[in-house]
């Protein structure tokens, strides 16, 4: 008798009900302003999972050790971005009631406010730890509210001050630096100063958003706007160890891989190396 | 004194107020359901049009005999796809009311619809010429109305039956198929029988959108759904002529060029002679 | 309560014993001595798969409409090319015994002869119609018997004279040609004459083996050895089609499509449409 | 004892004296207006004549069954055209002079005026066929005399009117296609008409020269201006063919293969079939 | 009434008479001996700006604070060396006797001696500041004196010993090497000791040109001759804005962008990044 | 008299019996797991060779100044590894019994066994430096011994515990790391510490082996499996050059480019520029 075909993240073949940790893809990329193609990230993240190795000689661990589910992607709709931020709530928020750890791969950073939210409803006093090379902090886009560069000014609505720590940040417009000082942890340029969101974390619940073009275009070509002067790979290697190893880690996502614009496929088999170091460290 | 850098379509370098047709790029793909990236294109077209003669050896005639105004591509904004529609229909009444044919560049299909929307309120006896691999005849998209799948259906909303005639269709669900029998003229897989749209259009008015992937893969790659068993460039080139010629165009367009899915330039170069052609035959 | 992620070709999402045809990937290319990559052919299809409709105008038929299992692909080991043909046999043989036609995607040509071994034991007055540019036959490449030059030729070891009928080849060493003559039925260049298949099958039961580099690179240049001078998609559709609806196909096959020399994707996309016009017309 | 490495196209392995052909590579692009690259052509070529058959299916010959030598490729130097046009010369001229074929491979067009000055010196009746896209009659280009929009006008200079019949022309400016109405033999747009050509050479030398833009961009997107609307391999194939066999070729080229604008390898491989199909014609 | 379509790098759009600064495009390749396509360095830098904000949190200044004119680029003819020089200099001269200071953006390294001449004739006692992985300082490249290998070695001829100061230099054969010992300072290998063509500069007017392949070819693939162990992008901004805050520069250019090199467009990028830091430290 | 056309790395044309050293290129992938194509480098790294300069700066010396023969490519059979071993074995004890250093590039992996069964012969107290982003130590793979995946480990089999010195690893599986520790030395993640094995050879034969995949992604992309966090391009020049002045190299080998990944041609670059470094440090 011959089975269907059941395709997950390498070492991520639990099922539900047993798993710790839910790996879900959201390939939404709807609301960017300049190179789409993220939609296509979960797909490819979950297929080139399997040039990867399962054991990390960094943690001395293996994804065989976890127990890991990966549903596979949501079905989401081009044109309605309420409607798609309403499935990812719905679906972070399934996985969080049963005791589990979303983890979500996007499509472009806007899928993150939906987790954010249903994790915000669980967790009154959320912090956010945010890795990215770009703000995200406009108070709209062209008009709109619901914008890929508004995704952390949307997390703001709902946490408030104090609450959201980010690092790597290069690019942005004045205002939302400016904004920035008064509102948000931010440190600029580099992943320096982790023991600040730890400190600031101080025990609370953390959701975990990683933007992968906080690392440098050299190791991570294939994204919609690439920032040079970024992160290497072991920079942000170590600075993720160090911040989910010292936090309560209970929802994450990684987003923005743009396999189109990735010819040679090494940004895809970076995020491949992310997720399993991040899966390895909650 | 110096003068700043000025873009056009290789010469259409006319004013507005001199033109007989005025060109301009609408940059949008927000509804595409699967390869977005038609965003891209009249800009590629316009960069890449200098890599062609502006003389038709097909025709015997030259861009240089026209007066053609290229107002660029106009500044939409990805998430909403209403207001998108409304700048459009805003741009095309204007070029319509001072009485020049507008010509537009997409974006995806959906654009095709402000357009019309512009061409009919001037023209209640408008028809419509249709080139596409696709149907575009779905009444919602994932429950979205406004889609490059719905388009034409959209269309017809305004219009009515008898008025669209469609060639070189041969991918669609099944009831769209069904519903195209009582409701729009359709040539299926080729594009014989121009002669039924000359009739049908019998002197009135006509709207004529291209979609490019009309054409064979082999000759356009650089599109978001490629269709095998579609039309030459000879074949699409010839029934353009053929039907330009025997009828009153008021307004068109070509779309769905993807020049991110083309890396060997060839599909821009196809949209480039395309453009000409179809301005030399208004 | 979330299920694992199944992943199928489009519409394809039978259960094994309600099914009446099962699709398999054999995703091996170690014996090609040009360009290798049809490994990745399988996945890519499976993949790319749901940027086509189900339903086919063409045959006025839905993919919806059939009972399809898709288990997947097989793990093949690189290195060992006899224990990678038995596996392949394993799992036609056990589709046959099953009552249902098994359905192969390659991977390179030489994958062809494990699922010929099958179907031939099941039905010892097998007929072959094999699609192709090249014409396969030599009797070794390099001193190698096993190789995807060699596939046809061993196939003909197992099934004697007068029952294998080649089309569309236009490519191998003189040997092959001359040897072709009293051996085997070629037509060369072009896909005319499929009655001489028809005949020659007389009803008895038909593996059916299509190389999609019968097709010009044209339409598909992503596979390891391009020959111009092939047959357009339309051609190909139409042959298949006849072919198809006059024998009684018990085994089929694609392969040679290698997804990273079509950077454009439109071979894949060719690929997928071939897939549902053949499954449509079992 | 090892020996160096001997680099030749396929098949081509004779010494100078004992060769009845002599291949060469004119590794030039230096007038290019548009898209550059034709420099690589040459070694592209013979690199990938590996992966075709010395047999030919068409033709029933092998290029076994000749003596061709290879001897690799000019050293030109970019930013002195006349110097470059020298060196062609000449050793097309050592070539002739030996009772020998050269049979040059470009590079853009332009080298085809360094072959033809030395086939004229030799045989002061000499013809060209040309097959191209584009005419290739201008006066100048941006006042320059030696372009390679310019090439053919250049060669009327040496030889006088009635002397060039073009095939498959497409492109170019008025005044071109103008002058061409009495000073050369032009079939437009397709390669119909071979028998003006033989008639015209009436037994004198012929020099050929085949700008692979002739073809279609589906089957050849390698190229720096592709021109919709060409031949096809079989349409291409057959005139030179028919061509060859009926005039006395002493002296020959194809060119503006531009290897790094064709991702997928195809133009290359069509390159080299005609390449092959040209040796075995002559 | 609608507009013409200007386009200029992002936030550069002033009048020529009311600008500070006057960008202008040098598309010229003509010399190069190895990978050419800097030609379409320009045109790909003004529309690849828009990813880029006009605000560097580097600087905290903004292009929108600056009044910088962009003229598009200059038309120049391939096949005709000195003639382009003299074009870039008239140009370059035309910009000077404004006031105003010529940023340029090649095309190949030898546009730099047309730009070079005109700030020499004006400021006799001018510096070179020289960022690039080539000294460029050969005699003459196989005879001719007019190469991009010989750029700076020209710019001696016209500045004579001591003036000249080099960045990065890593790639060479060894004649230029010891010639450089006696001639001009070269920092091989780094972007150390920049306080060196400070003090050396001693407030004397600075031309500033910036061979992007400085860059190490993991952050700038996009060059026809990239040299691994290269700076990295912060090293490059740094020393950059440590030079130009201490220099008095008086015209500029970078070079060596060849975007069909760059198949995920992070040369590009990179490109529009250097430009806006520079254009901000001017 | 025209000679027949050699071609060979840059600056290595020597004859055979007058060279010290000896290039030549082993072109097999036929145990990749992944993602295959190395087959295609030697040919790669022999035609860009030209775009280097035979002079290193860092050295100050010249391929000029050494005696270096390069034989080409060996024809090897995929399909039989067993058979391709022996042939690389051959060849390399022939140019050992010549008593010059082989000089072999490959291909993947496992063709370094064939080249050290060579050296092992000559040399029975022989040495290994490995450099490698993986640790090639398994048993097998899939069942297969003969595993570019267990070359190293195959290596063991023949020289025994404490001989193998490697570096830069950071890929493996749990069991492989374990062996590591009592039977090689392994250097993880980085290139510290090549005192340990010029210690460790201490004056006896050493052959080198560099896996090109122990540089990061960033500088070389163009592998098979890509892994994040390798060394930059000077930190392994810096390494080799280290460990070949203070060792006794008797051979060594580059493997593991795969050019088709490398769309931009800098991994080829940085390929050749490692060859040249190491050439010039034998």
């Amino acid at each position: 008798m011959l089975n269907k075909n059941i395709e997950n993240f390498i070492g991520c073949d639990s099922d539900f009900e047993n798993a710790d940790i839910a790996l879900f893809g959201a390939p939404f990329d709807g609301t960017v302003s300049y190179r789409p193609g993220t939609r296509f990230a979960p797909k490819a993240i979950r297929a080139e999972s399997f040039g990867l190795e399962t054991y990390s000689p960094y943690q001395d661990r293996d994804l065989t050790d976890l127990r890991v589910f990966d549903m596979g992607d949501l079905e989401l709709c081009f044109g309605n971005t309420p409607r798609v931020l309403d499935e990812i709530e719905k679906t972070a928020s399934e996985i969080l009631s049963a005791g589990k750890v979303p983890f979500m791969i996007g499509g472009e950073h806007l899928v993150t406010l939906g987790a954010v939210r249903a994790a915000a409803k669980k967790h009154s006093d959320l912090r956010i730890i945010h890795f990215d090379a770009h703000t995200d902090l406009r108070g709209d886009y062209l008009g709109e509210e619901l914008s890929h560069a508004s995704v952390i000014r949307r997390c703001h609505d709902i946490l408030g001050d104090g609450r959201i720590f980010q690092y790597g940040i290069r690019s942005g417009d004045r205002p939302e630096f400016e904004w920035a000082k008064t509102h948000v942890f931010m440190q600029k340029f580099d992943l320096q100063n982790i023991e600040t969101a730890i400190e600031g974390a101080n025990n609370h619940p953390v959701y975990l958003t990683v933007d992968l073009d906080v690392l440098d275009p050299s190791i991570f070509p294939g994204t919609g706007t690439p920032e040079a002067g970024g992160a290497s790979f072991e920079e942000l290697r170590k600075a993720l160890f160090f911040a989910m190893k010292n936090t309560n880690i209970v929802a994450c996502d990684i987003c923005e891989l743009s396999p189109h614009y990735d010819p040679s496929g090494v940004s895809t088999a970076v995020a491949c190396k992310v997720v399993r170091e991040m899966l390895l460290s909650i």
